[in-house]
C-alpha cells in the first residue's frame, strides 16, 4: 500500500510519536479520561488537528472498542475513533493508578473526561486537586445535563440529548402518528458536545496563554459541557418563536411548508432525490425537463404562494417522472437543465463519488492492530499545504500501547 | 427587566463594545464575510466565547435577516444568531468597500467566509492579497464542496450537505419505502461546518501564536471547510465497514446499529419514550425492572455486541411492558432504576423544564432592534465563574450599526 499512512504507530518499538509541526495544535497535550462517544470524539478532533492526545483507559479498555462490525476480531470504527492517539491503562481504583492521572494532567495542557458529574471529585481527581499540583490545567467536562440542576444525576446517554434538546422531535413524520421519529442516524448529541468541548477547551488555551505573555493569569478554566444544552443550541429561533409568539416548530418531514416544489422524491432504484424547484424559473425548467409544460404555464402556479397552495399535486407531477428511472439518471437529467438536487447517499455512494475521491476523503490506512487497511474519512478541516492523508498519523491503538512511552520516557523527559 | 442582558450594544452611542476578560476569546479579532447560516454560526460561537467578530454585510443585510418568524417585523432568530458581534456595512463592488475589508483584515487575527469558491480572488481579495498586508490572517473557508474537486462551483443548497455526507440516508423508517427521509429539521450541514470552521480557526491561532513566542512562524495559513465533509465526519465506523466487508449502514429508525437495546418506545397513552438500555450495567437494571430477569442474566446478551444481534428480541420487551402504561409512569419507574430515558421535547417541553430554567438555558435578552426581550439559549459551553447571561453581550445589531465605531474610532486606535 504505497498510499497508506505510514506503519510509524507510535510505541510500537518504543519509539516517539511523530509530531508535525505543520498541524496547529502540535505541541499541545491533552489527557482524555474518557469513554464511548463524546470525550473521545472531542480528543480525536484535536489530535487530527495535532495535539498529542493520551487516552486513559480501565486495563479492559474503552467498551466502545466493542462498537460496531468486526474485521479480524476487531470493531473498525475504533481505528477512526482512536486514531493518532495514545492509549494508557490505568486502574482509577487503585492509588497508583490515581497517582498516574495526576502525574499526566501535572504535565499537560489540558483533560477531556465524561463521566458522570461528582465521580472525579469522589476518587480524589476533581479539579481543584488537579489544579493544585498544575494550575494552568484546561478542564473540559462532558456530561448528559451538565455538571449542575436538577437533572445532574441522573444517567444519560446521546439518545436522551437528542430527545430532550428538541431534535427528536422534528424528525417525525407528519401525519404518522404510529411510527416512532427517526433518529438522526449517528451520535448527533455526543458528536455536538464533542466538538463543542473540543472548540471551547482550544479557546480556554489560547486565552491562557496569551495572558501568560506578561499580562498575568495564564490560569486553567473548568468548562461545562452537556449534551442537551449542546443539542438546544441548533433550535435556530425556535425558542424566541415559542416564548414571544406562541409558535411550536412542527415536524415537516421532508418538505418546506414555506416553498414550493422542494421535497424529496422516489426514483425506480428504490433511491430517493432531494429536488429544490422553488424560485419562478427553475420551477418553469423542472416543469418543461418531466414534460409538464402545461403547468410550467399554469397561471395558479406563477408565484411561489400559488405552488404552495398546490404543493401536492406539483409533488405528485415530479414524483410520476422520478419514478420512470434511477435517482442517478434523474439528477443528471435535472443538472442538465440547472435545477438544484441531490441523491441521498449511502455509503456506496459515497466511495464511489468522484469528488470524495478528487478531494482525498476517503484514506487507507494500514492498521496493525486489525490487520488489515482501513478506509478511513479525512479530518472535516483541510490546512494549505498539508495533504489530508498526512493528518491520519496512526490507526486507533491498542489497549495500553502506549504504557512504557509514556510513564517510563515521556514522563521522565518532561520531569529533566 | 432586571435579570436581562444589559443594553450595553456598543456603538449606539459610539461607546466601545463591552469585553470581558474572563472570556477566554478576550482579545482576539475575527472579520466575518458571511451570510446565511454557516460562517455566521461559526463567528456566533466565537463571539460567545468572547471574541471581538466583525460582521461584514452588503448595504442591504445579510438575507438571514428575514429569515424565521417576525416580531414588531424583525425576524427574531437574528437577536441570536448575530449576538455579541459588530455590524459594518460595505459595499465588496466598489473598491472603496474592498479597501474597507483589508484594511479590517490587516488588523485581525482570523476571517470567516462562506462565499462561492474563487469569489474572493475574482474582487481581490484573496488569501495571497490579504496575508500580504497581514502574514499573521488565519483565514477559514467555508463552501457547499469545498475550495478544489469536481464539484467545487456547483451552488450548494440547504440539503446538500445531509443528502450527499450520508446523513439523510440514515433518517428514513425501516419498512416504510414510501415514505420520504424526514430532514434534521434544522441546518445541520451548516451547523457542523460553522463549528468546525470555528475550532480549526482557533486551533489554527492557537499553534500560529505559540509559534511566534520565539520559535520562528507566526504564520496565518488558509483552512478549506465544506458541508459534505462536515456531515461525512460523523458517518462513524460506516466507512470501513462498507469498504473491508460490503456492509452499507441502512436507516434503523429509532434504533441505534452498534448499541443495544437503545430505542424509542410506545406507552399506552399514545407517547413515545426513548430508553437507552445500551451498557453492561444499565441493560440489567432495565431487564430486572421490566420483569425480565431471564433476559439480564442470558449469555447472548451479556455483552453489547451479542446485544446488538438480538435486538429486536429486546425491543419487543420493552415495549411490551411500556405498553401497560403512560409515557410519565414509565418514564418514572425507569428513572428510580437509575436507566437513561426521555420524552421527545418539543418547544415548549424545553421552555417549562425545571432543568433548563435552573440551568439558565434560556436568557432574557433585551433588544432595542426588535423593541421586546427575546429569549435567548445559552451558549452551549459554560465556564467556571461566568454565568451564562454575561456570555450574551448583546442582541444582534442593526444593519451597519457598527460603522461609526470600527471604521472611525477602532481602526484609528489601532493604527496608533
Amino acid at each position: 500500500m504505497p498510499d497508506a499512512a505510514g506503519p510509524t504507530t507510535p510505541g510500537s518499538e518504543g519509539a516517539p510519536p511523530r509530531e508535525d509541526s505543520r498541524l496547529p495544535l502540535s505541541g499541545l497535550r491533552v489527557v482524555e479520561l474518557g469513554h464511548y462517544i463524546a470525550a473521545p470524539f472531542a480528543t480525536r478532533l484535536l489530535a487530527d488537528l495535532g495535539a498529542e492526545v493520551i487516552k486513559v483507559e480501565p486495563p479492559e479498555g474503552d467498551p466502545h472498542r466493542d462498537w460496531g462490525a468486526r474485521v479480524n476480531g476487531r470493531a473498525v470504527w475504533f481505528s477512526i475513533h482512536g486514531r493518532n492517539k495514545l492509549s494508557v491503562t490505568v486502574d482509577l481504583k487503585s492509588e497508583e493508578g490515581r497517582r498516574k492521572v495526576r502525574a499526566l494532567c501535572a504535565r499537560a495542557d489540558a483533560l477531556v473526561e465524561n463521566f458522570r458529574p461528582g465521580y472525579l471529585e469522589r476518587i480524589g481527581l476533581g479539579p481543584e486537586v488537579l489544579r493544585a499540583e498544575n494550575p494552568r490545567l484546561v478542564i473540559a467536562r462532558v456530561s448528559g445535563y451538565g455538571q449542575d440542576g436538577p437533572y445532574r444525576d441522573k444517567p444519560a446517554f446521546g439518545a436522551i440529548g437528542e430527545a430532550m434538546g428538541g431534535l427528536r422531535h422534528l424528525t417525525a413524520n407528519p401525519g404518522q402518528a404510529d411510527l416512532p421519529p427517526p433518529r438522526c442516524g449517528v451520535s448527533i448529541s455526543d458528536d455536538l458536545a464533542g466538538m463543542y468541548a473540543a472548540l471551547s477547551l482550544v479557546s480556554a488555551c489560547w486565552g491562557r496563554d496569551r495572558k501568560a505573555d506578561g499580562q498575568g493569569g495564564g490560569k486553567g478554566v473548568t468548562i461545562d459541557l452537556d449534551l442537551v444544552s449542546s443539542v438546544f443550541s441548533l433550535m435556530e429561533g425556535m425558542l424566541p418563536e415559542y416564548g414571544m409568539l406562541g409558535r411550536i416548530r412542527q415536524p415537516m418531514g421532508a418538505a418546506l411548508p414555506s416553498a414550493a416544489p422542494t421535497n424529496t422524491y422516489p426514483c425506480a432504484d428504490g433511491k430517493w432525490l432531494a429536488i429544490a424547484g422553488n424560485s419562478d424559473l427553475i420551477f418553469r425548467r423542472l416543469m418543461e425537463r418531466i414534460g409538464r409544460p402545461d403547468l410550467a404555464a399554469d397561471p395558479r402556479m406563477a408565484s411561489n404562494s400559488g405552488r404552495c397552495a398546490h404543493a401536492g399535486e406539483l409533488d405528485e407531477a415530479i414524483a410520476a417522472w422520478t419514478r420512470t428511472m434511477t435517482a442517478k439518471e434523474a439528477q443528471e437529467a435535472m443538472e442538465a437543465v440547472q435545477v438544484p438536487c441531490s441523491r441521498l447517499y449511502d455509503m456506496k455512494d459515497c466511495a464511489e463519488d468522484p469528488h470524495f475521491q478528487a478531494r482525498d476523503m476517503m484514506l487507507e490506512v494500514e492498521d496493525p492492530l486489525v490487520g488489515a487497511t482501513v478506509p478511513h474519512p479525512a479530518a472535516p478541516f483541510r490546512f494549505e499545504g498539508v495533504p489530508p492523508r498526512d493528518m491520519v498519523r496512526w490507526p486507533g491503538p491498542a489497549v495500553g500501547q502506549h504504557n512504557d512511552y509514556v510513564f517510563d520516557t515521556l514522563l521522565k523527559e518532561d520531569a529533566r
